[in-house]
Parts: C-alpha cells; structure tokens; sequence
C-alpha cells in the first residue's frame, strides 16, 4: 500500500479560487453592461520545427489558424510512410489544411469541425495521409474538436491539465489516418467531443512529435514561466526538440514502446539497459489562451465588467507567427 | 530514440472496419422503417467493493443509475477525512447521489449534468464532502460529463481508449470535491463536457478507488474477455480490489505518489526499495454500452434495420445490480 499520508479532506488554500465558468458571469440588473455581450475568443501562438532530416523541405506538419468564431486551429501530421513510395508526405498534410481554411466558412460546415474534416478532406486530391485535430471556440465559451489520429490536445486549468484527447491507432506507431485511398479513416471515425472553457484556460496543442517528447508536468512548468502564448508555443516546441534528439531521455515515447514490448537487444538488457530516446520528428505546437471580450451592445451602453472580473481583453486575435528551425 | 520499426504507413488489417458513427446510419429512401426512430441507449452494470474495513457500513462510495433520455449514472465518493472530525463520510455522498435522482427530471434541470450537480449540492443537507461525476446519454448518441474531483470516466472503442477525463485535485490526494462547506468547490468549477458516441462503444466509470488501481490495458483485457456488462463491472472491480491490498503491486496510485516525490525511507531506498503498493479504498465500477434501438413510427411501421446493420437491441434498459463484498 502506498505510504501517502495526505488527507483527501479539502483545506483552504491561498491560490484557491472559484471564478465563474458557464454561463458568462451574470451581471447585475442596474450594471451599464446588461445589453453588452461576452464573448469567449482566443489568443492564438504557434511554433514549428521540422524534424533534423527535412529542416530544408520544411517537414510534413501543416497547421492553420483563423478567427472564425471565438477563433479556429487546426494541426495536419503527414505520413512519413508515404516517401517510401516516391510520394512526397507534405503533400496531402498541406492540401488538407488548406482546404479546411477555405471551407471554414461553409455554410454545410456550420461550425462543426467533423464537417469541416469531411468536406476538406474530400477537396483534397493529393497521394498521401495524414493525422489531423481541428478545434473551434464558440463565442460562448464551448470548445469542439474533432480528431483523426495522434495529434492531441489538452486545456490547462489552474496550474492541471483537465482536459485532454487521447490519442487513436492501429497499432504502435500507426495512427488513424485520413488518406487518399479508400482504406484510411474518414470523418466517421473521428473522436468528436466538446469542453467548456473558462476565461484564462490554456489549450496546448501538438502533433505527435510534440507530445511523444514532452511530458504534461513539464508542459505545465514551461506555461507558467513563460510571458505569453508565443513564448510558451517557442519554449515548448524546443524542450520537445531536445528531448527528441536526446538518446538518454526516458521520454513518453519510449515509455510507451517499452510498455509495447520493445526495447533493446537482451545482451544489452543483460547489461541493465534499457529502450530510451526521444522520437525525431516534426514538431508542431499550438497554445491558445481563452479570454473574455465585452461586445458593447448596438445603443452604445458603457463597456464595464461588473466588480470582481479580474481580467478583460478587448481586442484578442488569433494570429500565427510560426517559425522554421533546424 | 526509440528503436521502433514499425511504419507510420496504414496497412489493411482484418479487423479494421468503419461503422457509421453520428449521424444514424441514414436509411434508404424506400425501406420500411423510413420513418422510424434510431436512439442511443445505454445498457448499464455496476459493482461497488467496499473499504477493507469499512465493509460492514457499505463504504463511502454512492451512485445511481437512471433511464432518463438514453440512460444516466453517477458516482459519488466521500472524502474519508470528515472521519476525523465524528461525521460519517457517507452521509454527504448518499444524499448528494439521491438528490441527483430526485432532480433528475426537474425542468430547470434540462438534461444538463452540471445544473442537476447544482441543484443535487444545494439541496444537500448533510455534513461531508464528496468528489462527484454524473453522465448523461442523449438518444442522439452525445454522451454529457460533468465531473468535479477525481472520480473518472473512459470511453473505449474498437479496443483502445478514445476518451478519459482528468481528475481536478488541490494537491496530491486531495480531489476539488463539493462540500457542505462553502469553502468546497462548485458545480461551476466542473469539467464539463461531451463525447459523441456509436453503438458498440463501451463508458468505463468509477472512483478514485477503482482507476488508482487498475491500469488502462488491464480494463481493455478485462473488458474484452467478459462476456457483458455485468460480468466485465465485476471482473474490473475484483481486479481492482485484489490490486488495492496487494502492496508489491505498483499500481497507478504508486507511481503517481512517487512522480510527486512521495517514498520509502531514504535507507529502504538504498537497499533498493521503493513506493509500491495498491490503494485501499471504496471502489465504484460502472461499465455502460452504448446499444442502437429502433423506435416505431406512430403509423406502425415495421421495424427492420436496413442491411448492413448488424445489431439491433431493442429493449435495452438502465438497471443496477450493485454488490457488496468484503
């Protein structure tokens, strides 16, 4: 039996808090702001870096950011696989998020990000697959998601990570794919859900590059140390980096494949070693923040947050500024 | 790096297949059931093991089990601590869980779990605390979360988990709960969120007790060699329970302790002991399928599934058979 001897019962802590989630906080009867509106939109900040062997190409992670709603992101991981076929893996990842830019604003989409799969991935003409997650905010405050595969993501609250996907695959090392030949996924088998978010809440999103190589308790330090959401999408994509060039770090992509059966020759086993390493890839990552706009109403009330909201960002966009490194 | 071999690449296997998952198959413009109904419901099993030595007061753990829309459950576990102070632990859970069954139909309610977690708490008269999660199916196939603390809630598909919640915690061991106290927490500090469904999906809920000792390939095992939900509520909580006083076994609760710096004495540790062992606690087990019924048209039409559909339940109902064992 574990040795904890903390107790389950709940104690007052100082960085305890109960902010108002959904619905938006209520304001009162007499405030100037009862016609306003307030809307949940996100602040968006991206960072790539291509895995060491394809820094010239680019690499076969595509993304997309765009403001539809309360703001919209969307991660494609193309299948390595496919250059062993002369087919160049970039291909499809790119078309599909291109294409899922341009439907964005479908009416047939309707903000409905499995739609929104569906219809950009039966635009997309190039040979190839790829994994792929698309998260749209409404405004008021409901994240939905739909997901293809292994890309992730997970919504920081308070210091803990308290949402986050989990991943899909065939087998170790082979995800859910959408591709252009009739034996990948579809939309159909997409994980399709949805999470109420709160002013404040941190979305990290990756493919998998990212999170093979990072664990979420060094997630959550690196958010809590860095300024701002580029910050935190730049030192995240490079902590992921060095860990999967590091031969020695037990990361969660060697957990994992020990936890599969794999692991390094038995005469080495014999000699206590064991399979670690990070996992070179592409690395993408998407880190989003949910604020609160106060929409002032069409006669113009004053635009005040009742007593006690903390924080009020008037004018969040979602802008991208991703980087290539080598 | 890990020293995998395995190709991102899909290849056919025989066991991949892609039934239609949201919206309901669509039927053919000229079969019989053209106007009939598809709905989600959920068949539901349970199995609660108590405490060691809380056997003989049934443990602290409660739930309920419901038919509202395509059926409901929920769990409630009371934090053992109030102990210390002369009140029953299980006072708080029993009633917040029997409340949630009185209110479950209350208009304001609305199928919405986080307002019927609302007014459960409000309504709750007893001295305690407890953690508390309430699911709720739509017959449209959306399964509704809301959840504060650590009792948890998995989805498995086609043999692999697709979805979990994240437990909320203070601290190591010490679960967000709501309280008779007002410095607890709220139903607006819950998770809150959804997951569409398909037929076939299996929902793996329970307590603290169960997920700290049991791992997610353990549940995937048991459940796919269980001939149903009964027998697979029973095997998991059995499995679960045997972990819990097993002290070499390391269980989730174990390795979870040790990350946060919890261990044996520095002198066992040189000897090359370490933080093992189950944890004894109440344990709580839900396992809940998700079946498709066909609901006859007013006019009586027959009621056939079109082809390809290869299972229809037409009489799936919620139903509880809890046990209790030393």
């Amino acid at each position: 039996m574990a040795a904890s001897t903390a107790s389950r019962l709940w104690l007052p802590r100082p960085t305890a808090s109960s902010p108002c989630p959904r619905p938006p906080p209520r304001l009162s009867r007499f405030s100037p702001l009862r016609a306003a509106k307030l809307e949940s939109v996100l602040s968006i900040g991206t960072h790539v870096i291509p895995h060491p062997r394809k820094v010239e190409t680019g690499g076969e992670d595509a993304f997309f950011v765009g403001d539809d709603g309360g703001g919209v992101f969307a991660i494609a991981d193309g299948v390595s696989g496919w250059a062993e076929k002369n087919v160049n893996p970039a291909l499809f990842s790119r078309e599909l998020m291109a294409n899922s830019s341009t439907f964005l604003k479908d009416e047939e989409v309707n903000h409905d990000p499995q739609v929104l799969l569906m219809k950009a991935h039966a635009a997309t003409s190039s040979t190839g697959s790829a994994t792929a997650i698309i998260a749209m905010l409404e405004k008021t405050g409901t994240l939905k998601i739909a997901s293809v595969g292994d890309c992730g993501l997970k919504v920081i609250r308070k210091g803990q990570v308290m949402f986050s996907t989990c991943p899909q695959e065939h087998y170790f090392d082979c995800p859910y794919q959408l591709s252009s030949e009739a034996i990948g996924q579809t939309y159909k088998d997409a994980l399709v859900c949805t999470v109420h978010l709160m002013e404040g809440d941190i979305i990290v999103s990756g493919s998998d590059g990212f999170f093979d190589n990072i664990f979420d308790q060094e997630i959550l330090a690196v958010i809590s140390e860095s300024p701002g959401i580029d910050e935190s999408a730049k030192a995240l994509a490079e902590l992921a980096r060095k860990h999967s060039v590091d031969v020695r770090f037990d990361s969660p992509y060697s957990m994992e494949a020990r936890s599969r059966g794999f692991d390094v020759p038995w005469w080495k086993k014999l000699l206590g070693a064991k399979l670690t390493g990070g996992k070179m890839d592409d690395i993408t990552v998407i880190v989003a923040q949910v604020n609160i706009v106060v929409i002032p109403d069409d006669e113009g009330a004053i635009v005040e947050r009742e007593k006690g909201a903390e924080k009020v960002t008037v004018a969040a966009t979602a802008t991208a500024s991703a980087e290539q490194k080598g």
